[in-house]
C-alpha cells in the first residue's frame, strides 16, 4: 500500500548535478566555486568548541543576521537566515502560496522551482524568456493572470548567466500582486563594474525578498548557508512560524559568520573566476561554442543547430575524459552546455579536449 | 498588505524553551544531555579537511545511513538521515497528509506537532491520554474515525517519561489506517533490562516510522541530527522527493557518523543519567513533587492540587536562582514542571534550592 500522498506519488524529484566520487574529475556541471573556503572559515573551525554542541543552537542565528544586516546596511530584522538557499525556497513556497494560486516562474530556469510547486501541489506559471534570456515586456501582467503569489527569478539568470537590471525588476515588484523573489546565488560574481545594487529594492517594495547564498561566492557549498534579505513584515512568519525550530546547526554558524567576516578573500576568487570567465568564453566561441554574456560563474555554450557532434554527444565525450559539464533535456537547452568557470588549469583542460571532440 | 496565507498568519509558532545566554544557569528545561559529546566527535572535527566544503556534501548522507543500518540491524534503505528529528516530522507531514486528511496525536504531547499541522493547514485528532499517561484501549479506532493519515507518538512519552510497550504499538500499528511514527527521540534513556526492542516494528509493519535523535543522547542538540527508521515505500518518497536536496551538511554527516561509532561514550552517559534519574526522582517525592516513573532524560514532577507554593510558583522561584526548568500552560499540567535530570552536582543544586522554596 501507498501511504503517500497522490501529488506526491505522481511527481519527480529533484535531479541535482553529478557527484562524483573521483576527486582527480574535473567538475565543472554544478557551479561550484574553484577556490578552497577562507582561511579564516579554517580557523573559526579550528576553535570550535566541540562542548557547546551538548546545547541547542541559538535559534534565529542571531550573530549571523547581525553581521549580515552590517554587511548589506540593513537591520537584522530583514535577513534570515536558511539551510542553504532551498530552504528559503521551500520556505516562500510554504508560506506565501495559498491553495489555487501559483508559483510564477520564467522558462527556462532553476529546475528545483517547479519541484517545489508539485511538492506544494500548487500550478506552476511560466513565462518565456526572450531569445536574448531577457524578460518579456509584460512579465508582472502574466504572472498576475496566471496567479501567481510567489515569483521567482533568479539573476544573474541561470542557465545562461544573463544580468536583468534593478530598475526591470522594480517595475515588475510595483506591478506584482504577489511576492517577487530575486534568486542571487549567483551575484558576487557581477563585473562591480556594472554597480547592480539590489538592495533597494527591499527597501521601496514590502513584496520583494533576495535571495543570497553562502555556496557558490565563499566557496561553502558544503556548509548549506543561505539567507535572505526582505521586509520584516516577509521576514516575520518564515523567522517565527513555518522555518523549523532549530534549522542551523552551531558550527555552520559559526563558521557562515567566519566567511561574511573574511569577505576580502572570498572577493578575490569572484576576481579571478571573472578573469578566466573572459578567457573561456573567448575560447569557447572559437571552438563553434560562442556564450550569452554571463555574469555568472558559468557560460552557456551554445551549439548552431546542425553542428557535428550535437551538444549532448559533446558532454558525453567530455564525460568520457573524466570531464563534468552539464546538459540539460530541455527544448531551449538541447543544443547547449552549462560549463561552470573552473581553475585556469581546469579550463585549460576542458578547452583542449574540447578542441579534440569538436 | 500581508503576503503569508491565512492559515500562517492566523498561527501561532512553536515556543521553544528558553536558551539563556548565561553559562552559569542551571539548565534543566530543555532535555539536553548533561555531559559532553564523545572524543571521537572532536577528533573527527580536528580531522576535518575544509576544503572540502567547497563542493556540496553528498546528498543522501549515505556514510551515515550505512552506519545507522549497521547499527540497527537493517539496511541503509531503511535509513532517512535528517536535519534534526524536526525535519522528519515537517516531511511527514508534507508527505503523507493529504488535504481533507488530520495528524493524530495522544494529548498532552510534543507541542511541536499541532503546529506542523497548523502550517500543513490540516486538523489535529487528538486522542486523551489515561490518566497513567497510557494510551486509550481504542487509541487506534479514534485516530481512523478522525481521518488521521499520519499519527505522532512520542515513547517514551513527553512529558511524563511513560514507556509504551512494543505490543501495544504493534496492535495500533496493525488497526491504524494511515503511518504510525514513533517519536524515539528519548529512547537512549530507556533501561536495558526492560529491552525495549522497536526494531521489529518496522520488519512487520510497512507504515511504522521510527524517529531517533542525535541531540539527547549523543548530546549533539547542536549539530541537528536526527533519522528515520522505516520501510523503504516509506523512506523513498522523502529521500528522492519532498526532502531538501543537500538537507545535511558535510560536517554534520561526518560527526554523527563519528558519534555513533563511539557508542560506547554515549551509552556511559546514559546510565549516569538513569542513576540520578532515580536519586532526583525519590527526593523530589520528599519535597512533595512525586514524579510518575520516567525511562527518559527529564521527570515530571507533580504538585498535589492545593499544595502552596503551586507549580508555576516554584518555577518563577527557581529562575529567580537561575535554575531553569519548564512549565506548560496546558490544562492536564498546570501542577506539573518537567525537570531535565542534569549532572549530580546540577540535581543537587536544584533540590537545595526547591528545599527552601517548598
Amino acid at each position: 500500500m501507498a501511504y503517500e500522498r497522490k501529488n506526491i506519488e505522481a511527481m519527480q524529484g529533484y535531479t541535482s548535478g553529478e557527484q562524483p566520487e573521483d576527486a582527480n574529475a574535473v567538475k565543472l556541471n554544478t557551479n561550484e566555486n574553484p577556490y578552497p573556503p577562507s582561511p579564516a572559515v579554517a580557523e573559526a573551525l579550528a576553535r570550535f568548541d566541540i562542548t557547546t554542541l551538548r546545547r541547542y543552537p541559538p535559534p534565529h542565528a542571531d550573530e549571523f543576521r547581525r553581521a549580515a544586516a552590517a554587511m548589506h546596511g540593513t537591520r537584522p530584522g530583514n535577513i534570515l537566515a536558511t539551510n542553504g538557499g532551498d530552504e528559503l525556497l521551500r520556505l516562500c513556497v510554504t508560506t506565501f502560496i495559498e491553495p489555487g494560486s501559483s508559483l510564477g516562474v520564467a522558462n527556462p530556469s532553476y529546475s528545483l522551482y517547479p519541484v517545489l510547486a508539485a511538492i506544494h501541489d500548487c500550478p506552476v506559471c511560466p513565462a518565456e524568456l526572450e531569445s536574448d534570456w531577457s524578460l518579456p515586456e509584460n512579465f508582472a501582467a502574466q504572472m498576475n493572470d496566471g496567479g501567481a503569489k510567489l515569483t521567482c527569478l533568479v539573476n544573474p539568470h541561470a542557465p545562461s548567466g544573463h544580468l536583468t537590471d534593478v530598475e526591470a525588476h522594480d517595475a515588475i515588484a510595483r506591478d506584482l500582486d504577489g511576492v517577487l523573489l530575486i534568486d542571487e546565488a549567483y551575484v558576487d560574481f557581477v563585473d562591480p563594474a556594472i554597480d547592480y545594487d539590489s538592495l533597494e529594492l527591499v527597501e521601496s517594495h514590502d513584496n520583494v525578498i533576495l535571495l543570497r547564498s553562502l555556496s557558490k561566492g565563499y566557496s561553502l557549498a558544503g556548509l548549506r548557508f543561505g539567507y535572505a534579505v526582505a521586509s520584516e513584515s516577509l521576514i516575520e512568519p518564515m523567522l517565527t512560524k513555518t522555518r523549523d525550530s532549530y534549522n542551523l546547526d552551531t558550527i555552520a554558524q559559526r563558521l557562515a559568520c567566519a566567511a561574511l567576516e573574511s569577505r576580502g578573500y572570498a572577493q578575490d576568487t569572484w576576481r579571478r573566476v571573472r578573469e578566466e570567465r573572459t578567457r573561456l568564453s573567448l575560447a569557447l566561441e572559437d571552438l563553434d561554442l560562442p556564450c550569452p554574456a554571463s555574469q555568472s560563474n558559468f557560460l552557456l555554450a551554445t551549439r548552431s543547430e546542425d553542428s557535428s557532434p550535437a551538444a549532448r554527444d559533446i558532454y558525453e565525450a567530455l564525460k568520457t575524459r573524466n570531464i563534468l559539464v552539464r546538459y540539460f533535456n530541455h527544448p531551449r537547452l538541447a543544443n547547449r552546455l552549462r560549463i561552470t568557470v573552473g581553475t585556469p588549469q581546469q579550463n585549460t583542460t576542458l578547452l583542449e579536449a574540447l578542441a579534440k571532440i569538436v
